[in-house]
């Protein structure tokens, strides 16, 4: 019997006992938002610790952080082949709105061939196929063909703000040859994709003050500039109405521009522009000259307001001529724009287009950098035949219009590829009410995650 | 002895008496905003009302609202000679924030020939030269030579929510040739000045809605309508910035434009502009081609954000992509644009540029007609006669750039022109700590209005 036969039976013969035990995986409530749930996020991370021992992961540890911990495990039985390290998450997002769940949250249901449960997604449900990808390696033919480490958070949804921290205390044993993440969705049901880019990112805050405190707008409008409205303008700025471009001078030049075989490759996807203006309850959607829908979205930058606020905004009405206006933007970065100078061309042209009257100041709040392996690196096409043989599909190459600021972050340090295998399916309702995972879908990724290993073992 | 003189006799002679009297009325604190004290609100309007009594008014009255009360009193013995309105208000502003006063709010002290506390300018002091001229003339020769009316409400410091509703019940106790007010300022200390224009004001809601819910920017940008920017882009193109004009098609087509004559006694006006910018605390104005400061804060209509708000505006960064945008929008009117005509034109304008993929709202708050009386009405002129009297300085006209609601309605009702005779200070300090009038104008206040109730008696 090949490998591939005998991975394929034991996973057919553990059905029920591995979903049993994402179910005891998904009844606890590892909400990192809440504080009184802490207990219960560390009670998921002993939980998995055991599963990934139970694995037969030779080295199993909690490291403790300023939050929440980080699980650790390591198979390191494969000698000089290449380590593959798997990053992922244990804590989900809170249940709020509980009334808008068909069934209780921490009680996973199944209902049509999906199970329903807080986090089966996002990320429980996708990190363990590669924990039981491990195990059936182990369990089929004693060895695994690469070494395998895991690197399993407890703070993805309340902004990782110790994971980093924690990889560079621990950076000797997270050397890796390529990194694996399943959290990301796939394009459609039945159609396995593998994400080979992400977009960045560039905040900041502009705070723009005028006179020394709000003034009455019957005394004094017509003589001072109104620091809401210059805002207004400078935003306005920012962005040709015509085309949809960006107007920030050197905001494109460092952009990747798409291949043709791109945009061949995403015009065969199932994509409904109609469906999905209609799904978000809009007459039109935004436009940007000579590029559609999942290229705007996926392989352009762009410029966002994610929110303002001056003066008077309660009931009623009241004549103020405001002192002061605030606006947080963003910026998404696609490959190879760096935040920074980005960062730096923004402030540039705002500067420029603050009117005199006002006086501007500007926060860089956060930054992260775009994300891009080429979709003919090898690991990536190791991806794509895993999950070929996985899927019994032929897997479609995609991005995404998020950012993952870790996954740039273990680029940077161990200088190695990463690979985006995420199983999710576009209805899976990440972060919302009723959030699920596709049974069939599970299975067929821990075999694409178990192929995964013996095909980047054939990588140079 | 001439009844001039006998007036400034009797004015003399009872100095401190007056001053005494108008201490008594300053130290009941008459907040109307404060509920706990609407028996002090009560205790003035009876404080008044018995020195109506006093000056010689034959019918005084207090008229019940669904709010505070108006006090109505009246002399009616100057048989077919005109009747003249004086409208005012005996509440007065909270005391607020009570630390920076640098004596008692209601204890009222003298320094440096000011008397400090609240409500000493406005407005119980500026009401009170009227009370004292009417009781002046009816003292020294018996009659006044001109029936006088008196409509003194208590709410409005809280925007005069039930004086119209009263004005209207007692229409015809209130039919008069004339209205006074004095509860504006005077453009400098020994300048007299009297106010012939007020803006009017037109205030409108806008809401701006995108999506069925807020997104995440990285999914969604790019693809997505931000409500928020297209806002932005809105409010942005409702003003020329080179010229600072409204771009608002017609917005101008009824302004009445200034004449030579008043931009030649506006110049002569001790204005610096250079001091006006500093006590603002920027480094430049807004600017209109072709108008100075004081035109275009009195004479040009102005378009104003009061306030805007949409998606996140918190500490930190969220990377949501909004649903919504609001903002609150005023337009400063003119004579003789009509409130619903702009706000129909705003409308029209603000239509044409929502870009696709969102749809706006827009919702009228307030709208007030601007007023002006010619500055060569006959009644302006005889303001100016009685203030020349009064002060012994020659009087200025001049406009302001606020609204008092109830002088359109007022003139509209009886059809009559309004005099604004203010004795304010430029550094009263209305609305806030350490609020004073000047005793001498006090007493050259009370003068003049005396010497008006002659002039308007003189008026065809």
């Amino acid at each position: 019997m090949s490998s591939s036969d005998s991975i394929r039976d034991h996973i057919d013969t553990h059905r029920d006992a591995w979903l049993d035990e994402l179910n005891d995986f998904l009844r606890i409530p590892s909400v990192s938002t809440d504080s009184k749930r802490a207990d219960q996020v560390a009670v998921a991370a002993d939980w998995l610790a055991e599963k990934l021992r139970d694995a037969g992961c030779g080295e199993v540890e909690i490291w403790p952080t300023p939050g929440h911990p980080v699980v650790y495990g390591a198979w390191r039985g494969a000698g000089e082949a290449p380590t593959l390290l798997v990053y992922g998450h244990y804590d989900v997002q809170p249940e709020e709105p509980v009334e808008l769940w068909d069934t209780p949250p921490f009680e996973p249901t199944i209902r049509n061939g999906k199970l329903f449960a807080r986090g089966s997604a996002d990320d429980k449900g996708q990190l363990y196929i590669h924990v039981k990808a491990l195990e059936s390696w182990l369990q089929t033919t004693g060895a695994c063909p690469v070494n395998v480490v895991f690197l399993i958070e407890g703070e993805e949804e309340v902004g990782s703000p110790n994971i980093e921290g924690a990889v560079l205390e621990h950076q000797d044993r997270l050397e890796c040859d390529a990194v694996m993440i399943s959290d990301t969705i796939m394009f459609a049901a039945g159609l396995p994709s593998i994400t080979y880019s992400l977009r960045g990112l560039a905040y900041m805050q502009l705070d723009l003050t005028g006179a020394k405190g709000d003034l009455h707008s019957g005394s004094f409008g017509g003589a001072v500039v109104n620091p809401a409205e210059a805002l207004a303008r400078m935003i306005a700025s920012c962005r040709d109405p015509e085309t949809g471009e960006i107007t920030i001078a050197g905001f494109y030049d460092d952009v990747v521009p798409l291949t043709e075989a791109e945009r061949e490759q995403w015009k065969t996807l199932p994509f409904d522009e109609e469906q999905y203006r209609a799904d978000l309850g809009v007459d039109a959607l935004l436009e940007e000259t000579d590029y559609g829908v999942l290229e705007r979205t996926w392989a352009r930058p762009t410029f966002e307001v994610n929110g303002f606020v001056s003066g008077f905004t309660g009931e009623g009405s009241k004549t103020v001529l405001p002192a002061k206006a605030m606006a947080k933007i963003s910026m998404r970065l696609v490959a190879n724009q760096d935040p920074d100078t980005i960062m730096d061309a923004a402030e540039t042209h705002l500067r420029a287009v603050t009117p005199p009257g006002v006086s501007l100041e500007i926060t860089r709040m956060q930054g992260g950098t775009p994300w891009l392996t080429p979709r003919d690196h090898p690991v990536m096409q190791a991806a794509g035949r895993a999950m070929q043989r996985g899927f019994g599909a032929e897997p479609v190459f995609i991005r995404e219009g998020g950012s993952i600021p870790l996954v740039g972050v273990l680029e940077d340090l161990f200088d190695v590829p990463s690979v985006l295998m995420g199983i999710g399916l576009p209805d899976e309702n990440a972060h919302a009410p009723n959030e699920n995972l596709d049974i069939d879908t599970f299975y067929a990724g821990i075999a694409s995650a178990a192929f995964f290993f013996e095909e980047l073992a054939k990588v140079e």
